[in-house]
């Protein structure tokens, strides 16, 4: 296991101390997606009238969306891996069977 | 395009209308997702007592670091299926050569 790191980012122009197992390369790479996140949001227009909380639950919405998204993206890769295999899995078998085939066919020869 | 959609979702025991064009069974799935990290995070001492801006920021680096882990998940299945269609495309090549070797074989044996 590696050492509890405290790592200091910036998340929406304030200071936030971050303490945890996780690299601050990766505290850093959050703290980045949360900023562009927030950046996105400041577009829309009126997003800066909302109240504080109103705003928030946006990101978090947004961000949870990103979430739903990349799993959904991971679920399909991990269905086209396991058909993948079942088709990778028929063709080994296809391969062994020609190969007997031609062994057999080999040894009529000889 | 589906038709916009208007819906209500509890967040946080607060009741927030999302209009989107996705469908009110996705909203109500990332409200309940974002109501179970609320609730997971609830359980950390102390964490009543922090004040919301800091909660509502936990929550946000919280559903960002799913978001990461979905994203990297996706991302190394992508590799797998990268080299599982590199292993079926010489895999069908060998087949190939095998069959065209055994047609040989007959053909000399008629």
């Amino acid at each position: 296991m590696s050492a509890k790191n405290t790592t200091q980012v910036l998340i929406g122009g304030k200071i936030v101390t971050l303490s945890g197992y996780e690299s601050e390369e990766y505290l850093q790479k959050v703290a980045a997606y949360l900023n562009h996140k927030l950046a996105e949001l400041g577009e829309i227009k009126g997003f800066a009238r909302l109240p504080g909380e109103t705003k928030q639950t946006m990101l978090s919405l947004n961000i949870a969306d990103d979430y739903f998204k990349a799993k959904k993206q991971a679920e399909t890769y991990e269905e086209d891996l396991q058909t993948k295999d079942k088709e990778l899995y028929d063709l080994k078998h296809d391969l062994v069977a020609l190969q007997v085939q031609l062994e057999k066919l080999k040894k009529m020869q000889r």
